[in-house]
């Protein structure tokens, strides 16, 4: 089945944003099989929404299947129902029932739910509404005939948190029925700590353009993802090739590989903790929170993880977590000593199995030429592998500690990125007790 | 003027990279006073490319300036050339100046060239080569008429280290020239903790269609961002009209503005604690560092942020910052009671004069029908208004806290985006000395 999308919006068109809708719904729609041959972008003007929208119905490649993003919030500039509705030859109609659910959600915040809210709950005469869960636009389903043939077109809220649940429930059911079946399938694997030009040379002749599976790289938030794609006419054959080409990356790359797909390295990391049931605190001086923030955005993570510290000034790290006043004068802030002491103070007051502390020079101030900006000092500190179940002080002489000194490149976003991943690494190889590959 | 741009590539169509080209194009053309009316992106395919530079010199919005990005590589797969040269029916010529720079390019390298890239030296007849100062493959600037009507077409390279060069040099003098001095201003205002529908209504009129400077909305990041678009024929009324247009957002909207273009809500709040020389501190729960790594985000926090406080398990509240048992017990770890003592003893135990404290269910377990996932309770501790300078305990009884309850939507990400934001938020508007607008 062959796919448009369209994503509608003046800041999309004039480039203030990025269009991240398009190439996640082409990611899906792609993966289930789908052929998508065109993205297009229009302003926020019911003309040229019409326009696409015709266009598209009678497009030489004949879509069957047009996926909307935008163009259904609440003010005068969203104008997808109008034009959708103008392209059915249809009136638009009020859902009674969904500005009662509008009605309900506002209450349910506490507020009133405002007269422009209406207009969300309208709905082209004969189309099928879809309803949202995590916001106030319904979504529109609505088949568009022309010259014989039918394109389906589903009409998405443009906020991806809306948009995304919308897609996977509404649109992704209807592409699976109708693609039957050949299938381009995708696979995403995630790792850190390698360059991309390290991981293409380990990756060898699996990287020839050509194979099938094709391996690429990508490289972003400082991870590099390895995408796997597979194109056969028999699903099942696809999955067994994938499958190979996978154990193939994993025997040339390694541990280095730490997740596929969604995954995050604080969730490969969570996984590892809840497994073994151990905890973790974090001290943080220059991510101020950002470790802490990581560790916490896996649901569930209040097994593993119970507190951490954001000591952000040399007062906080010895009034805090006291590390010695000496310390920090003799070896400054960002040195391994000071974030060693930092871990072991941490895991102590905090009763955990693991404790990462970070302390560097995010920047852009603050560098020198023995400690530039991206210097970056991090500390693991932990029980024995196989603790008792006893912790806290008693067993303190038992505590293991190590630290390294990193020296990252980027901005000040991408050095606290770097820092804290790099830390979750050197807690991912710990647990899987193996020696951090970089 | 206006232009379409259409970038070519199956990486795109299939959603594995994302089109920054198109962006970027995008924002130049509208600086430089160009209409951009539509992106269109298509696969690596001869006949797909043909129709969409076909299709825009008939589209209705009546283009008259075409770029294209991508499809001018050396390999079988990039075939912009040749559609071009199929659209202008004209064959393709080699230029022999550029196979010798082809050539030459290859032996500074230290290689031989290779007898694919000679394709990258062929251009339609009729029109015009554009010289790659960073790479083997040519542009080409070519004029399409159709019905009367006549589109510049300009086809860049896909890589962005090649393509932006190019465009700077080759397109953006074309664009000048015809845009004969018009100007397309642009500006972003950032809201944050009223709806779209809400702010909609205060705007009124300026934001009606076919005002210029037009005004829109958009909703991403738990912000609700006030676009300010104008397009005049002189730069110095655009700027004027601009001004005033944002003097009358700001009047309708007021204070829930808290920043423009690239400034953040923390930034926002950072630069008024600069300027009272005031300090904070935060104290998390269900944020779980992100209120810090907030506060932390901007270039120079150690001057208002000494430390945070993640207090994720009820025993971290009580160890670490001393709420009570009591309190936990009959209210829970999700009541203004626990937030109020964990603001006022973070606050004290930082010796800062603000403290955010926050607590909530961010899901997606734990939710009650009492306390929902998204139920937030959020506390400001501060000391009055006017600090002599003296702090800590000796003027606890002076300290001034109080509490919120909210009910966020969205996903957990999202829960704990909006909750460290309108943390931030209360603080602003306590430095700002007003109430809370939401």
């Amino acid at each position: 089945m062959k796919a448009c999308i369209l994503s509608i919006g003046d800041e999309l068109v004039l480039g203030q944003t990025l269009d991240t809708n398009s190439m996640w719904v082409a990611q899906q729609l792609t993966a289930a099989g789908c052929d998508v041959v065109e993205h297009r972008t229009v302003s926020d003007d019911q003309g040229s929404t019409e326009d696409a929208i015709r266009d598209v119905a009678s497009n030489k490649l004949c879509p069957e299947l047009l996926v909307i993003t935008g163009g259904l919030g609440p003010t005068d500039d969203d104008l997808t129902r109008q034009a959708l509705a103008a392209c059915l030859n249809q009136p638009l109609e009020l859902r009674e029932d969904w500005v009662e659910a509008i009605r309900d959600l506002f209450r349910r915040r506490g507020r009133e739910m405002n007269q422009k809210n209406v207009i969300q709950a309208m709905i082209p005469r004969g189309a099928t509404m879809l309803r949202n869960d995590h916001g106030t636009a319904a979504g529109i389903r609505a088949t568009l005939s022309k010259d014989g043939r039918s394109v389906e077109v589903f009409a998405l809220p443009g906020p991806p948190s809306e948009m995304k649940p919308m897609f996977l429930r509404d649109v992704l059911p209807f592409v699976k029925e109708r693609a039957g079946g050949a299938v381009l399938l995708q696979k995403s694997l995630h790792t850190f700590g390698l360059g991309e030009s390290v991981l293409a040379e380990m990756l060898g002749d699996l990287m020839s353009r050509g194979r099938n599976p094709s391996v690429g790289t990508t490289a972003s938030n400082s991870y590099v993802t390895l995408r796997i794609n597979a194109r056969y006419d028999d699903a099942a054959v696809a999955e067994r090739e994938v499958r190979q080409t996978i154990e193939l990356c994993r025997q040339r790359v390694g541990d280095v590989i730490f997740g596929a797909d969604e995954e995050s390295l604080a969730d490969a990391v969570a996984k590892l903790l809840i497994e073994s049931r151990r905890t973790v605190t974090a001290a943080e001086s220059c991510t101020g929170g950002l470790l802490a923030k990581m560790l916490t955005d896996v649901a569930g993570s209040s097994v593993y993880f119970k507190q951490g510290f954001v000591t952000y000034s040399n007062e906080a790290k010895r009034a805090r977590l006291g590390v010695s006043e000496n310390t920090i004068n003799v070896f400054g802030a960002v040195s391994e000593q000071t974030v060693l002491e930092m871990a072991r103070h941490s895991r102590r007051l905090a009763g955990a199995d693991y404790s990462l502390a970070i302390s560097g020079i995010a920047g852009p101030g603050g560098g020198s030429e023995a400690k530039p900006v991206g210097t970056v000092c991090i500390a693991l500190a932990h029980l024995p592998t196989a603790p008792t179940g006893k912790r806290n002080a008693d067993r303190e002489d038992e505590v293991t500690a190590y630290a390294r000194t990193f020296r990252f490149g980027g901005d000040r976003a991408g050095i606290r990125d770097r820092a804290a991943k790099t830390a979750l690494a050197m807690l991912r190889f710990r647990l899987l007790d193996r020696p951090l590959p970089f």
